[in-house]
């Protein structure tokens, strides 16, 4: 794989692994769409600010780095027995786990990981290696299978030239393969479904110009890039059939926390009657959580709005800005919720419950 | 005068005139926050380009720096007589009259100075003048009084200690002196009513970073930068107690045009049920548009959203991208509209009629 070179986004994995060197792969997205570049991690430190930085992001694509990252660590541990073995696995864990508060993947990747390792303490380490590094590519390849059934769902809740908005990036870029709000639109292409669609551009880190407009405009889909706050415009010209958006995390009652704005999109959406989707790997519904007022949002440094991106600061020197990475959208604001094992709509909790049966169901 | 210095913002006159050199004096708002430049205009061409490019921008004073501008360009003009005189003068007004198409306040306040000049075609040329520059400067002078008008009803509508978002710039810079939805935080920050202000930054342009966190910020209010894409959150905090807004065109029904991403806030500010409040003075209220569909909305170059303040391009080469530089607010999402002559409130049209009937007694 070359290392860095411009090329079409679409011919690269988010998050990869590379067994010679038991490496963790990313392509660095604070540099797209300028600069295609591959990273390399292999050390804590570096695998924790690769997420805290955003280089890798989306919920599922951090749920996969996790994954392959903490197997990179543990490959690496110098240890004579289980316990002692355990015991800095364990420390690592809570460390990437520390990166990032909201987007519940992450822990979700990581305690599958640490149950791996619990499920096979009695092997030799190597052999205990090998289980954890299987864990974490088998991880890796459900999130492309999943986005993929994702993708199907979604695909039946639109029809061919329909109008589709999307905010932040839920795309092939947050994920291993499709997106989770991408999905639809990257299958009904393959189908010639000629979609128009529009992407928030999604401010402060413009995740929606950068990455999602970037990668559909790659993949050949019609893509206009909006600005957030021209969601009703859009909407009140009828330009917009349906809303697809992805999630960090969705509590029981359907609260869904995702990027800053979603509740602003579905808010706006509700208004217009346009149905607003959620698409969500069962992987982010954390039924341990009655509600969204449960979920931890992370708040970021307001230099990311005065400052980042600009060659001079646009805003004055010394003033107070609220940097939330999310919000969560209210149960009543989303018309159904995409899974990979079925939609869910209200009473979202029912819904949830008869989907994770399905989920349990179909593993046996 | 000093030229270039680096000041308080509120020691400057937005928009002046300097009577020695006879020229339009602005500030340059494009580069705020980081320099404070005066630039001097005295040619057609360049006075279009500062409203275009938006050295000059807010309705208000759009309006005054056309009236001072077409005074400065018509006191260059040599003609004879007065038709000789008035064929030039209309040839310019015209010119000055397409640099923006939404806000009325531009073609107002050249008809104001037209209406002048046909009322005074008897006089010689240089008395004409005379008439014109004070009908220019009594524009200016009455914009403050307007303002201040404005800020006291909208001072009515609000209590010390509420927190209050506004959307864009609709301050100081917008205006002579105080601003419009600025004018009830600057005489309630006098009273020492301790709001809270929250200002979205407002893309593409970021007037609300570079232009109203700025001045709020110089003149001592307690001021939090937003994203536009963080309202909802802010609003289900129950940090938000009223909204309000400036705007650039006003029909006989209510429906208000204002910056891209107004009618966004009043969408969601109605579902929390948050009182929505447009400051408009009665010179932005357009009878003669029986609704808001009517009003002509300007589309701005795609280059402001995916290259403008950017080091580098932050949206892939050739995408597409949708940029109104305005939106229309329903009036049915609108709790009132605060004019100099008092608050209106549904239904507008007889509202505004009243306020009209007592705008036309305190003239007499």
């Amino acid at each position: 794989m070359t290392e860095n070179k411009q090329n079409n986004i679409m011919d690269y994995e988010t998050v990869d692994f590379d067994p010679v060197t038991c490496e963790l792969l990313l392509i660095d997205q604070t540099l797209l769409p300028n600069e295609t570049k591959i990273i390399r991690l292999s050390n804590a430190k570096d695998i924790w600010d690769a997420i805290y930085l955003l280089k890798v992001r989306g919920a599922p694509a951090i749920g996969v780095a996790a994954a392959i990252g903490i197997y990179v660590l543990a490959a690496r541990i110098k240890a004579s027995d289980f316990e002692e073995f355990y015991a800095e696995f364990s420390r690592q864990k809570e460390y990437l786990d520390s990166s990032r508060p909201t987007a519940v993947n992450l822990s979700w990747a990581l305690n599958r990981m640490d149950q791996t390792c619990i499920a096979h303490k009695e092997l030799p380490l190597p052999e205990l290696l090998e289980e954890l590094k299987k864990e974490a590519l088998a991880i890796k390849k459900e999130d492309t299978l999943v986005c993929k059934m994702i993708g199907e769902y979604g695909l039946s809740l639109v029809k061919p030239g329909d109008g589709i908005l999307t905010h932040c990036n839920a795309g092939q870029l947050a994920t291993s393969k499709y997106g989770t709000a991408t999905a639809p639109i990257y299958l009904g292409h393959e189908k010639g479904y000629n979609f128009r669609v529009f992407a928030d551009e999604t401010r402060p880190l413009l995740q929606g110009a950068r990455l999602t407009a970037y990668e559909l405009h790659s993949a050949g889909v019609d893509v206009t890039l909006l600005c957030d706050n021209m969601c009703a415009m859009v909407m009140k010209n009828r330009w917009i059939n349906a809303v697809f958006v992805g999630c960090d995390r969705v509590a029981a009652n359907g609260d869904t926390a995702n990027k800053i704005g979603t509740s602003v999109v579905a808010t706006v959406a509700k208004h217009y009657n346009v149905p607003f989707y959620v698409c969500a790997p069962t992987s982010t519904i954390d039924m341990s959580l009655e509600h969204g007022n449960l979920i931890p949002i992370e708040e970021r440094k307001p230099e990311e709005i005065t400052k980042m991106w600009y060659e001079k600061p646009m805003a004055p020197e010394g003033i107070k800005a609220f940097n939330p990475a999310f919000d969560v959208t209210d149960h009543s604001l989303i018309t159904a919720i995409v899974t990979e094992f079925g939609i869910a709509r209200a009473p979202y909790k029912e819904a949830f419950e008869e989907i994770f049966r399905k989920k349990e169901t179909e593993k046996k």
